[in-house]
């Protein structure tokens, strides 16, 4: 019956110092997401699969985790399917349900369901897991966390300026200095796309750009042209390559590049918009950073887009990422609700605070008291002054058993705890309590609210 | 494309008020957890099969989220398995994992797994939803979270003293006030089938008890009779049927009841042990009431049996549960290792606290100033406000769009804002703020550092 036990691959264990440091991170998303007027929601782990297929493209379909019918499944499946061992095609007979693969569309679904319950604009936070069935790599997982706050029914640029600033106050609280915050517009996109003649290569276009960072500007071209962008088309979108500067100086020169089109024009005015009332508010630790080259998620983006990356130095993927999209409850039926919203990676941004050693030190303490266990008499002597430390708010334990002194302590070294108390007869008859402090190793003998003011401290 | 989108039977949303009337327990809980010296873990939603299947009973199997195999899972599927349509033999080669069904064998694993990083006694909690596909009806859902405390590592009776005082700490703060920690011991109910001659018949004599409360003295005889049980035997247990009294009084008549039963006898003196220390301690606001014909779980449980009954007259099944097994990692092979638990049943808590009206009012509040949206110019000024707001822990947000103040503060109403506030430009110029108190509707006229002291208090 023994068995070699372990978990799936690309699912992971959380030991309590790995919950405690995650925890911290998702506190002070929660704490932001609190102040800055958002509302939690949950969805279910699992939609049924209507929900979800077809939402996430082909690549995504096959990433989706389906859950298999209860009870005898096999009965009604059709008998060509199963001659044909098709297993593309018994899946939808066999499974009515898969596991969520992101937060978005079950949000969709969610405001669509609900709309009557709503008032809108709609400002709801979702911090809940994940599942894809991708190849687990490093940082890659098969089962993970997302973070997201999104706003439904304001079509505002407050809420864009709101979400530059939510990055920065999160950041800001974990001690994570210097992130930046990109910001792009898929109108932007589109003017290039426009203004190249190119507009049917949109896709094709920002895709080949996405990659500018990575491959640098010849590949990009070299890219565009397999695709089928003229080299005309290309020369005129040269000053892209060449935008350098002051976030000031980019807009600038977009404004002149993208004059001929309409759509690209408004796109920099909305930039432009933003950025100035980022500059008035002002930021206290983030960077914004206008990259046209950024296209991430651009299947459903309308507007704005963000990405942050973590501070120079640390090689790191996004550490978040969001934008605006105009119609995304349109696919379950609710049309011209416009959204915005962003995401924060929290694998990712563990990692980051990990490698730059900024989790605080009090982040997985054990208790404050250890009371050692010298017997049946002194247990529950023990057992009341640990009640009553708990009712003002300390952590405090018995060791279960009467083992050796030795053992005792041992334990409470492993285990972080602050102090050891000590009662044996002697303190019993004394009303007095000894501690030991286990960092410094010192020792006092000491009454129940001296004890109490110690261990508060 | 429109669907009618809906979640799967059994599984629920939940609106920002449940969420934060949810997170209302599950933080008291953890809280209480934490001061009796618990350490949060967190495993996977999902395990490999092998880790769950034939854990659980037949019943069980059956009842488990299977999750399909990615890519083209049919192809090594046995034809013959497949001619035969026998779901029940594909179901292993089709899916290799599948959703947790409790969080007690997750841990087991867990514990096995990681045996060389824990330091025993070692004390965890967990707090995640389980699935099971199970009939949804009132009260019962596929998918739930289970909150869990244990311990692992000790046979000390001082855990059990602990649990019990667990409970009473989490309801005390919940101010469900009267709740009854009911108590039984395994070795006692062994003692009962052995006095009584039976002791093959132990589970056919406790699941008859069991429904003592429900059908009465004259069916659950019948019961035992129809499962082999003399008529010699039971009249043997008669004293049982009239077990009444203080528990001191009880532990009385049971200790002469199974002074034949060597483990009987050992259970009696547990109970004893237990019930001293309580009676010495004190409980806050909970009942500890020995019940012999409590049985759950008999099927790992061998010393401790716990559960918790909502407070009289409060119709509702028992609202937690738990009990000591003494070798609960052994089907992960290791052996020997006691632990002893108790789990607190978040819906039906939540379904109580609700029907008594328990819920804190200030749990769900909305956020506590909404800035009312002028325009561009006043917008950015209220931005500027709002950020030193939140960066006073105040949450605060502007409306995004500059309607019509009747429509800007039907939502504030909706919204359960605490305040509005007004900057038009007359406020701009004095540098003035008007506040308006939602629920009171006075309004005054006051400058930063005044607004954010009303704010904070």
């Amino acid at each position: 019956m023994a068995q070699k036990p372990s978990v799936p691959k690309g699912t992971r264990d959380f030991s309590p110092e790995e919950v405690a440091k995650r925890n911290y991170i998702i506190q002070t998303i929660k704490h932001q997401f609190g102040l800055f007027g958002f509302q939690p929601i949950e969805t279910p782990s699992f939609e049924n699969s209507s929900t979800l297929m077809g939402k996430y493209g082909e690549e995504g379909d096959r990433l989706i985790f389906k859950i298999l019918n209860s009870g005898d499944f096999l009965k009604k499946v059709d008998e060509k399917v199963l001659q044909h061992k098709d297993s593309q095609g018994i899946t939808s007979q066999i499974s009515e349900k898969a596991l969520r693969y992101d937060l978005t569309v079950p949000f969709a679904r969610y405001v669509v369901q609900h709309q009557n319950e709503i008032d809108f604009p709609f400002k709801r936070y979702q911090i809940q897991p994940v599942w894809r069935a991708d190849r687990p790599q490093k940082g890659r997982f098969r089962e993970f966390y997302q973070c997201d706050a999104d706003v439904v029914g304001s079509a505002s640029l407050w809420q864009e300026i709101d979400f530059v600033q939510l990055y920065d106050a999160v950041f800001s609280d974990l001690k994570l200095n210097g992130v930046i915050i990109k910001m792009n517009n898929r109108k932007i996109l589109s003017g290039f796309a426009e203004v190249m003649g190119a507009k049917d290569k949109l896709i094709d276009f920002t895709v080949a750009l996405d990659k500018l960072d990575k491959i640098g500007e010849e590949k990009v071209k070299t890219e565009m042209l397999s695709k089928g962008i003229s080299e005309a088309s290309i020369s005129k979108m040269q000053p892209l390559f060449e935008l350098t500067g002051t976030n000031q100086e980019k807009l600038e020169k977009l404004g002149g590049l993208l004059s001929g089109s309409e759509e690209g024009t408004q796109g920099v005015k909305e930039l432009q918009f933003i950025f100035n009332a980022i500059e008035s508010i002002g930021l206290k630790s983030s960077k914004l950073d206008i990259d046209v080259t950024l296209a991430r998620g651009l299947n459903y983006y309308t507007g704005a887009i963000f990405e942050v990356a973590a501070p120079e130095g640390v090689a790191m993927g996004s550490i978040g990422g969001g934008g605006r999209y105009d119609d995304l409850t349109g696919i379950f039926g609710l049309k011209g609700i416009s959204g915005v919203g962003i995401s924060f990676g929290l694998d990712r941004i563990y990692l980051v605070l990990e490698e730059l050693g900024l989790f605080p030190e009090s982040v997985n303490k054990g208790i404050k008291a250890l009371f050692i266990n010298f017997g049946e008499k002194e247990a529950l002597y023990a057992t009341k002054a640990i009640k009553q430390l708990r009712e003002n708010g300390i952590s405090a334990a018995l060791y279960p058993d009467a083992s050796k002194m030795k053992k005792q302590l041992n334990y409470a070294n492993k285990s972080e705890v602050s102090f050891t108390v000590l009662v044996g007869e002697q303190e019993m008859n004394n009303n007095k309590y000894t501690l030991k402090n286990m960092i410094s190793g010192e020792q006092e003998s000491v009454d129940y609210s001296t004890m109490e003011s110690i261990l508060k401290s």
